[in-house]
């Protein structure tokens, strides 16, 4: 594929004049649809040693409307970022909706070196670009258009270049000894990276490869394809994300006869003077196998969902009672501000995404947007239906980086809910929790059962499983979920 | 002042159950006002070792809406920490309005360690002190309440906790090597903590000294101060930042008849020729010089303000035309998000601060405040009068952290400017950039005069300076400003 790139494309004075102030008024305008679309622009710069990407960048940057632009330059990573699992990087840089952001080095960077220096071997790559894969499909979904631009230069073209910057003083400074380094691998490196390209140019996220041994060639064409992307984009419809409107709600859902829920027996209960017992046991384990955790670098996510007032709030204080307050952190997820509207949809729970060495607790969580948003309508089905695989995806990172992850799912009965709801009435410091929100959800109690099993059922995996947790009595539920992350705490560190 | 917290302070089980339901009543009404509120709240928690400060924190937030309490524990800094002004750890954590921040360490853990160890001496300690409430003072300013808490143990009461949590297996891992090392200076400690605390109890800002021998009380003691600082914010009038109604717009300052601005010449223009030469030699020099700073670990910031259609972009694109694409950055200052709205000011700011090694181009700044938002009528008196100190104070870490800071003003005549609108409206990529707001801003030219010249008169200092770039003839100005940056460049890295 990088034949077509090595023709000696070349744009001659006369008619780079004639075309620059076509192609900036184009990228100009297409920069202002955008500013004011559902939609943001990254820019990918990859390429060989010696192509012009750094001119290539302040070039668009001259030609850009500089508020609508940001570019990061994205070297070995910070202690911050290999504290997380190895995409935060990258989340933290997607634009807000309206906006350009241009990257130097992606995702594609270590993967291609690491199989050139046979670091990893196809097999291994080839996990790496399933990855890139996923995240691409998920950021073309939630309308991030991507331009991935790749300049090649053919082997004597690049060699003649790189000897000319070496050879020039102002240029020197750019030609080190990993420059000749790379170049001794030039046929490596092609072979990979023609390799990842292919795998790679998708229909929603195409490479265009670029000749780009003529400066004027290489500025025109690359300012094109931007422009052409952003144009493409502005034309395919999609909607600023809002809620439905009253009357367009989606029909609720209805669970199976025979769910996950509904087999859940509620009567469980413990017997007399059992809990306060197994209580010393476990809080002695937790606050020795919390510290444990934390002196070997790891981290545990846990997530609580469940009916209104099956007692998450009271299970978590619990739980967290004899642990460091040091060592463990509450998340709760709240209505997304407009900077978290304005990104893909897990880029809120993947900014927070606290370092190593800490328990994350979340009362709701990202299980919202098949669940509430689900029901509600704040989110299409398009939306919904895929975010159980970007969920799964999400969580497979946070596990692959060594995060335990468990998910409790709390179970009342109606009856016990109301019974709990007129007790929260009663007691002044627990009013707070009773909404007039809760009292409408009651009336959805089935369609929640059956979006609540699908959940279970699409996003129970081996390394982020989903409790089911019997809360009825309060009791039962407390030690049920203490024990489940003692034992997931001394399997890992006992 | 520490004498009061040693008279053996308790609180019996009888009456502590009879308290308890009273206070968290209290404090979560307490939370729900502030939440409603403009206020923010920052809970330091400070004092000796073993005084209960983790069980005390877990207490408030088993008691606390969950929802509205986040905690940070801040331990050693990150080398992203590192690499920005030591106060960026501490901008990054300030909660926003409605929400409450509890502190594990806090800016007072640092300069009272190296105090007691004698890594600074008297003088050195007060200016950290000095800084700390210049902080203090912006934060209680901006609507974020301090509550500073010192837990306090007498010399005895310490020696017996520190050796009863050793001597019980659950507590024994709290108790390390530093403890007994911190024991032993604790006279110097405490000698030191005390004129610390006393010369930071500020009115606005003052520490609350508690016993921290008996847990009832202390959690007691802990949490009522809490309510009382909340509840008493919320007597205090503070109106949500909001415009300045049409009506109530301020009366536009009027300039005086000598003034900075006004004795710019602004014929200043260059020989014919000479513009192309000198760049040569700039460029290389910049080019060179911006690579040393990198090496070094240096960075710079440029801020570009000035009458409208001034020739702020055209300078910044010529100026960055040879500077490698990774190593510049340009911050362009829009409206701010609602995140932004929720913090101090100058949040936005310091939340953006890039790493070392950058240089920072801002077209339009942090002088908003005492420009557009001071004419518009966008904050109160009060707030651009004290953004003068507040920016310098700003720019004095930049500074004290090795930043080149240089700020321009670039000035045209009322003629040039309708000349150049007008040739904005003709060329088709230079439309974007005039607005119906440009054509209102020049009836207000006096206005802005007049409040650029207080501006530059206030925050000119001789570490982060005003340089007047007289901008009727565009290769003037950019020579003028590309030497500016080239000789500050040259001066640390030459």
């Amino acid at each position: 594929m990088f034949e077509a790139a090595e023709l000696g494309n070349e744009i001659d004075k006369v008619a780079y004049k004639k075309q620059e102030p076509l192609i900036r008024t184009r990228l100009l305008n297409a920069q202002q649809e955008l500013a004011k679309s559902p939609y943001s622009v990254m820019v990918l710069i990859g390429g060989v040693e010696g192509a012009g990407k750094s001119e290539t960048v302040n070039l668009l940057l001259s030609w850009l409307d500089g508020r609508g632009v940001e570019v990061h330059a994205l070297g070995a990573p910070t202690d911050e970022e290999r504290e997380r699992p190895h995409y935060w990087r990258y989340w933290r840089i997607i634009p807000p909706r309206g906006k350009i952001g241009i990257l130097f080095g992606s995702w594609y960077s270590d993967p291609l070196v690491d199989r050139v220096y046979e670091r990893c071997d196809d097999t291994g790559l080839d996990r790496e670009l399933h990855l890139i894969t996923q995240f691409e499909r998920m950021l073309a979904n939630e309308g991030v258009v991507l331009v991935k631009l790749w300049m090649h230069l053919a082997k004597k073209v690049q060699k003649k270049r790189l000897e000319k910057l070496r050879d020039s003083p102002k240029t020197a400074w750019r030609i080190g000894p990993l420059t000749w380094k790379y170049f001794k691998k030039y046929d490596e490196f092609r072979r990979v990276s023609e390799m990842a390209l292919r795998k790679t140019s998708l229909a929603f996220a195409p490479w265009h490869i670029i000749e780009a041994g003529d400066d004027r060639y290489r500025y025109l064409t690359s300012s094109t394809f931007l422009a052409e992307a952003i144009e493409a984009a502005m034309k395919r419809p999609k909607a600023l994300p809002a809620p439905a409107a009253e009357g367009k709600k989606p029909p609720m859902p209805v669970p199976k006869a025979v769910n996950l829920i509904q087999s859940m027996d509620l009567s469980a209960r413990l017997p007399d003077g059992v809990y306060e017992k197994r209580l010393i046991e476990l809080d002695a384990d937790l606050n020795r196998l919390t510290r444990k955790m934390v002196d070997a670098g790891g981290s545990m996510t846990l997530v609580f969902e469940g009916t209104d007032a099956a007692g998450k709030g009271g299970a978590i204080r619990r739980l967290t009672e004899p642990i460091d307050a040091r060592i463990w952190q509450f998340m709760s997820v709240a209505a997304p501000t407009d900077e978290e509207r304005a990104h893909p949809y897990l880029w809120r729970f993947w900014r927070q995404l606290p370092r190593r060495g800490h328990i994350t607790i979340y009362d709701r969580s990202w299980y919202g947007r098949v669940l509430v948003e689900r029901l509600e309508g704040f989110c299409t089905q398009e939306e919904w239906q895929r975010a159980f695989s970007e969920i799964t995806q999400f969580e497979e990172q946070l596990t692959d980086f060594g995060t335990i992850v468990i998910k409790f799912w709390l179970t009342i009965s109606p009856e016990e809910q109301l019974k709990r709801f007129k007790e929260r009435e009663t007691t002044p410091y627990k009013q707070y929790k009773l909404t007039a929100e809760d009292w409408r959800n009651r009336e959805k109690w089935s369609g929640y059962i059956a979006a609540a099993c699908d959940m279970i059922e699409r996003t129970s995996t081996s390394n982020a499983p989903w409790v089911l947790v019997e809360a009825n009595a309060k009791y039962w539920a407390r030690i049920k979920i203490i024990k489940t992350v003692r034992d997931a705490l001394k399997k890992s560190y006992g």
